[in-house]
């Protein structure tokens, strides 16, 4: 939030306007020039900056491709390891280096609000398959149990740990510079984690959950920027001058259309649509559900008699895809656009600059953020079968529960569903 | 987070600098002055002041008993009311007219997000309470299972929709403020939501789980008043230049012991103990379990011989009573001193004016929401009883799953246990 007094505002110092830049000094014109020199189309520079561009997605691409082939695990390691990034890059871009220098250990009170975030959100979920991972170890039950049940505790005192040595180390004519930077890292802490939650929990629902969203966003990049290159001329939005027409309507029908070939595609394969219960990194099998399985439609009359097919096989989850593709085609772009009008709010060019030619992780990932919280919650509100929360359910009986209580358990249930004449053996 | 332009800023117009005369003018001063004269043992005015104030706190106290009294559905709204206070208190803590007047409908984006949060708060709640009010109605059943399932996608959407609305009223200029707002609407959501959302699963859980721990804190604020009033000398720390160390342990002693005695009485109340699992206003019945059943303790030896009693009854809710007191006196407090640094840093004398004498509704409520968070965390880690989780879970059958799925589950359930050789019928 605090990024104005630290560029243009005369009454900081020259070190932190130094940090800043390499980073401030290109930012676009605000008003779209009238000779549409902003546009792709007319960038003389053009083909060079595509070059470099290409070069690491096509990397960017390989290394994900490979990820997805090593499973559940690396995946989700790969999600934190971007996570780690992104926060990094989001906690320096609001940094006073002079400041810092006044309050030693200040910014390693970021680091512990992260970290106990992430113990908070992955310590549960963890524990919960490990111990779908090894049910026969009895210590180790024990040891997940206990965790699980004070895990909440933990984190809560980890939290105020911080809380207290926060206002501990409020120092006199630093307090808004230090509030400010508490509630920055809240913002950040929120925004990486509730995503990355949702991320982790799309992957162990079945790969396919977060490989369709996160491929679709990339293809609707990629497209919206192809379109644009070729044909973009009429501008969209005044926050993205370099965003045109051309390129978000090329894009939504070029994403719409992916989405219904790629679920198709993705749907064969059982490594990517089982659910993943413990955490070993074995091969899967399952029956993927109804979901998948594909169901024969003929084709319309108007198709010409010479066409050699009369039928075509379909999924049920390609309809559901078409809902994916229009979400990531239509609303995740928001996403960028509310990064863009960030870094024009605060004058920054990108969040950071890992990323030859597409700036820092978070400029990678803003509309990623969007679109996996939406299939976490049409997937939990459209796609999971009934059959499925009966087995939510038999699970959180194994593993929260003693052997007594899941008797106990059996026994009440019993006798109500006896009462109610519904027991038939 | 954007006071600053706003106070001391010479750039600042003038309209919106007499919006905040009021409450800027009597800041303390930063350092405690060296002869005392801040403490209240030495402020000529502190007897008028004190009429005030306990004028305020005995009405307060009036109807917060009433309001217990009325049951757990009337401190549910209670709750809520205040919660609509605090936020609106917040919402103009950083409002600036002269920008507002250039965004029109920009402050209803504020509600529209509150009620968003309220919406996915209280929903599943209320409609999770509703299935045990009335199970016999097929119909509501029917509705309630509905919005309980796409309860999340609703707030999604809702969510969503007010993130476009954000986006696409965004106007050149007001960037920094926007995205500030943005930021801060979400910090104080967080902390709002959070906070209440955690009381409200206390009361609903046993009102002595929302009472005891919000007497302590009114208790602690009263005896460190009145010991400060009376004996405070040593100042405790910069951030609130009028607590002393007088008040601090003679409060923590007060708090301690009284958290000891009172959860006694409380525990003596079957309205206070048993949890409620209906929407309904009418009588509690229950087995209220062995934490509020009476322990023998024999009096030590070295009581004398001529004392009446040689024999004394504890709860062992007692015992954890104890640790909330504590955390009432010693972590509590830092809730106050947050507050009291961030009014400090914005430079605000109080929050609000809504209470005489004491400030703003979130100036009484900042260590209350520190300790709800505490209590409901101490609870489902401490507290709640393993036969309570077996209750839960049959709960979540009864109420989640049709009946065929629950004879399905039954029967998977028998299946397993008979493969464990655990069934013994």
């Amino acid at each position: 939030m605090h990024k104005e007094n630290n560029i243009g505002d005369p009454s900081s110092n020259s070190t932190t306007r130094l940090r800043h830049r390499k980073r401030s000094i290109e930012v676009p014109p605000e008003v779209p020039k009238s000779d549409g020199s902003q546009f792709l189309v007319n960038d003389p520079k053009k083909y060079k900056s595509m070059l470099i561009r290409t070069y690491s997605t096509i990397w960017m691409i390989g290394g994900f491709i490979f990820i997805i082939y090593m499973g559940h695990l690396y995946i989700w390691a790969m999600v934190v390891v971007l996570q780690i990034f992104m926060a990094r890059e989001l906690f320096n871009l609001l940094r006073r280096a002079n400041e810092d220098r006044q309050l030693p250990g200040f910014r390693l009170l970021n680091w512990h609000f992260f970290f106990t975030a992430m113990l908070f959100t992955y310590g549960r979920f963890l524990s919960q398959h490990l111990v779908n991972t090894i049910t026969t170890d009895k210590l180790l039950y024990r040891l997940v149990s206990w965790i699980v049940k004070y895990q909440m505790f933990i984190c809560y005192f980890l939290y105020i740990a911080g809380f207290v040595w926060f206002i501990l180390t409020l120092k006199k004519k630093m307090y808004k510079y230090q509030f400010s930077q508490y509630a920055w890292t809240h913002m950040i802490l929120l925004m990486v984690f509730v995503q990355s939650s949702f991320t982790v929990a799309n992957i162990f629902d079945g790969i396919f959950w977060f490989l369709l969203p996160a491929s679709l966003i990339v293809i609707n990049d990629i497209a919206a920027y192809l379109f644009g290159f070729f044909f973009g001329r009429t501008p969209l939005i005044k926050l993205s001058p370099k965003k045109t027409w051309e390129g978000f309507i090329g894009a939504s029908v070029t994403t719409i259309l992916s989405a219904f070939l790629l679920a198709n595609i993705f749907g064969r394969f059982l490594w990517l649509t089982c659910p993943r219960k413990d955490l070993s990194t074995g091969w899967l099998s399952c029956d993927p559900g109804p979901m998948f399985k594909p169901e024969i439609y003929s084709l319309p009359r108007w198709v010409p008699q010479w066409f050699p097919w009369k039928e075509t096989s379909i999924m049920p989850v390609q309809w559901h895809a078409l809902a994916l593709g229009l979400f990531a085609s239509i609303i995740a772009p928001f996403g960028g656009f509310f990064a863009s009008g960030f870094k024009r709010a605060f004058k920054l060019k990108d969040f950071g600059d890992s990323i030859p030619g597409h700036g820092g992780i978070t400029d990678r990932m803003d509309c990623q953020m969007v679109i996996a919280v939406f299939a976490y919650i049409y997937y939990q509100s459209f796609i999971m079968s009934q059959n499925f929360s009966v087995e939510m359910i038999l699970n959180q009986i194994l593993r929260n529960l003693s052997l007594e209580e899941q008797q106990l358990l059996y026994g009440q249930l019993a006798k109500i569903l006896e009462e109610r004449h519904f027991l038939q053996y």
